[in-house]
């Protein structure tokens, strides 16, 4: 008996891009689709922009799409990035494409993603640290996403580490977010320059036609040997070092994955010492090598191969 | 055909005293022995004390011991107080008493007690932390005690709160235990008087002969309208506020158990400001209302009813 062929097709929709990847039922990636996102419209708009992406998506890898059988639901409560409350995602792109569809929350899917096909393959439990613009995170538990009692599960970003600390995007004060993230690196770097530290950073940036910090430009300043930008880093590994062993005394996982940009970029220059500062906060000593806390290893399509696992479990496709 | 009557005796072997209570099948508590616990002596001495103990519980119940059919294993890594390292107490005590035995953690033993007869009944996804000498911790995760890769999940205490922060007993900065513990608020009050604060702590320390500032000592000053006191508990309640919501913000559990001496004696009064403090720190506002922060129901029997219901489960004893 010959079996039908499973397509997936992954999408993760970030505030800059639009990234749709399609699969095979081995997660072959046939084909990768990305675009910009078009902040602030109107959310029918960005949903039939992704029902096109997927569509071409679809395209690029030579398939054709079936036809529909059912659909699953998918509400965004919110997406400040995009400016959406409230939005019946899922229904409305099942309804243009004709497929069912699956909706999560992108740092959940990339850690979904890390765990079955990255850096966490293997594990039971795993937690995921994303490093970025902010700082997002995700847990697994028992081999399953663990989404706790809300949906509202993995918010590592906002544990804090600083009582009374410096003011985080969300409003609250000492947040690891408003200690670690890229966004933090940037002001200490700012700060920093404006207090007369001489950096090359500023003028990286400038070169770049580059508004914000990015990963890149962080990696530039380290190879030009930029004492500002190396000193911000290796706070910013000790923040990361002393949240992950908090992480571990709370949850005593077997593994962390720490992704982003900064992340993929250093691999064990980042990660090294944050896991050195780790180890030296666990309250158990015993057994503490068996902890990995290693990169991430799908880089941008961690998110959208994690909603393809996700899509193949609940959805109840055969695999 | 008659059901066999079963017994279980829980133990809890703190560093101040022992408790051994035996209940039915009903978990009624048929009796509860206690005694304090002689420190520093060896582990064979205190194993057969254990045994002594377990013995006048049952006898106190006026029941008689079962033979032995089987034994399951315990080994206590470290016990700190009781200058322990490495003992095998489940094989020992078993062979002494001619019963199955079964060895946890006190706190995780508590949480599995309030959890199943106490303030989080029902639930599937708790949180337990007791404030007492150190800050212990436990979680329940899917309805079971979740020990994590090593066994050593739940160590709340020793999340950091404050980077680089006064030092822990664990001997690392800033962890929770070490700014909001009674040994904490202890070290607090002590400053302030010795600044030139007034207050009555240390007069009721040496009216009641003791050397530390127990809970009762800390209800006392507050009765007496004590600024110090009222101030130090004020931050504390600060502190946990900000730890419980760092746990929210990562684990998003159904309810948060606030046990230990100062919670029991307190309540509400203490819980409440906590609950207040955690909800402006929840990085998810949606349904916020639908996480429960309320104070332990079982005081001192906590540890040893846990246990009971820990070796139900885990010497497969039909209920």
């Amino acid at each position: 008996m010959a079996r039908r062929k499973e397509i997936i097709v992954g999408v993760d929709m970030g505030g800059t891009s639009l990234r749709a990847l399609v699969v095979n039922e081995e997660n072959r990636i046939l084909a990768v689709e990305k675009t910009p996102t078009k902040r602030d419209q109107d959310p029918e708009n960005l949903i039939e922009d992704i029902a096109a992406e997927v569509e071409d998506a679809v395209e690029s890898a030579g398939l054709r799409r079936n036809e529909a059988v059912d659909s699953s639901s998918g509400l965004v409560h919110a997406a400040p990035n995009l400016g959406w409350k409230d939005v019946r995602l899922g229904p409305k792109l099942s309804a243009l494409l004709g497929v069912p569809v699956l909706v999560e929350n992108d740092v959940n899917a990339g850690v979904v993603g890390e765990h079955a096909l990255g850096a966490g393959r293997g594990v039971q439990e795993l937690v995921g640290i994303f490093v970025g613009t902010g700082i997002g995170g995700g847990i697994i538990s028992r081999g399953e996403l663990y989404e706790g009692c809300r949906g509202a599960a993995g918010e590592i970003g906002h544990m804090v580490l600083e009582v009374d600390g410096p003011r985080c995007g969300c409003g609250k004060r000492g947040c690891a977010e408003a200690l670690a993230s890229r966004t933090a690196m940037e002001r200490e770097v700012r700060a920093a320059i404006k207090e007369g530290a001489k950096s090359c950073v500023l003028d990286i940036m400038k070169e770049r036609h580059k508004e914000r910090m990015t990963s890149s430009i962080i990696v530039r300043a380290l190879k030009n040997k930029d004492r500002v930008m190396r000193g911000v880093l290796r706070r910013t590994e000790y923040y990361l070092g002393i949240l992950v062993a908090s992480v571990v005394n709370l949850m005593d996982p077997e593994c962390v994955v720490i992704g982003g940009g900064v992340a993929e970029r250093l691999q064990e220059e980042f990660v090294g010492p944050i896991r050195k500062t780790a180890r030296k906060y666990y309250l158990s000593q015993r057994d503490a090598a068996r902890i990995k806390i290693v990169p991430a290893q799908l880089g941008d399509n961690a998110g959208a191969l994690g909603a393809v696992v996700l899509a193949r479990k609940r959805l109840h496709l055969a695999r």
